[in-house]
């Protein structure tokens, strides 16, 4: 089945790519690695559940800010492939979690992305991954994330920018 | 001299690989590259020194968790490769140790995981490396660490998760 | 235009490679990517702009410090490669800021590197990016930056370790 179809059927509209807030490009692609730009849980350009976990985010709220950060992610990786068909593998998803003291549950607010990543692609989707706390996300986010997928080799290296 | 020599010269015993806590695998290969998922420092599943540098755990005993979490990462690997004769280069560590205000000696800390490599690996085990100091990690963790390595191409890709 | 041309026009003279303070390497290649350790803004072994954003140190000095750091990636690169010509493309940049409680722009502080490798490499500059705000940095740093790069193969694989 395709991506596209399983989207459907999963109700998952993919977001509009975020514009990055500076001088860098949501995707680069080196050989069959696609590097994404860290996504935070924005939807139509406004930062859902801010805060920190531990404090005014709950780690509930933590999973649907992740989800939200990853749809970010595959959004930016369909404008630069076309198709997330292309994707051959989940590579490595880094996830930093913006934690008051004390806060030990990253895996779990981290698990959102991950769980999404496995209900899309299935087996494809699989990923290694480190869930870390920290102390400040640009704008005040709860989650961020960076994502590296395999991608089957296309003609040439593209990158977003390039396509844009 | 094979690593499993070498090991055993060096009277290290490799962990049995951590079970991932989440919907992730512990390591990913795509090409050459095999990204290790982020390890703590657990030995036989309960976690060694857990706190933070500059508070409750020393400098020497976060390089221990250095070690017992480069540890976890070359189990991972073995578990996966079958042999890490199959390693051809360490290629990038990225260390994060859970550091209270002032701590600065984070790479201090994370040399133990770069030492143990060395002396394992010798030139091949040598990698670029970041050492971070981040507010908190998974379970009270006082290090993590996420090793990418280069390998030796064998047929077709294949992944943790694949094998078992 | 050259590279050493370009940084000659732009009057930027590269740093000495820092030494790494501990037993890794400041850059490793695989394949066709070279991945920088961690480098943060010193300048002739001295730290500059030491402090925390957000406290002691303002978001232009951010700036300036990100650029620093991003000098001595590039010098990293040129003793690894011999000629900075050999990059085909900037691929991901992470950018750790050290950050005090409420501070969140870590994007703005981490855009003074991406504007210089904009301004020295051009579109072959562009690469993904991940801004992030920890706790600490090694030294007390404010900033610390982890560059990936492509460059054209050579023929079998060199790093800065093996070229010393």
């Amino acid at each position: 089945m395709s991506i596209a179809r399983r989207l459907s059927e999963l109700h998952i509209d993919l977001p509009t790519v975020p514009t990055p807030v500076a001088n860098y490009v949501p995707t680069r692609q080196s050989g069959s690695l696609v590097f994404t730009s860290g996504q935070t849980p924005t939807k139509d350009g406004v930062l859902q559940y801010p805060g920190k976990l531990g404090l005014d985010v709950t780690v509930e709220q933590g999973q649907r800010a992740a989800e939200l950060a990853a749809l970010n992610c595959l959004a930016a990786l369909h404008a630069h492939l076309g198709s997330l068909d292309r994707i051959t593998a989940g590579v490595n998803l880094t996830g930093y979690v913006a934690s008051t003291q004390g806060f030990a549950d990253q895996s779990k607010a981290i698990n959102g992305a991950s769980l999404l990543l496995e209900r899309i692609f299935g087996e494809i989707g699989r990923h290694s991954r480190a869930a870390l706390g920290v102390a400040e996300l640009p704008g005040g986010a709860a989650v961020e994330l960076a994502l590296v997928v395999e991608v089957s080799q296309s003609h040439g290296r593209t990158d977003t920018a390039e396509m844009s």
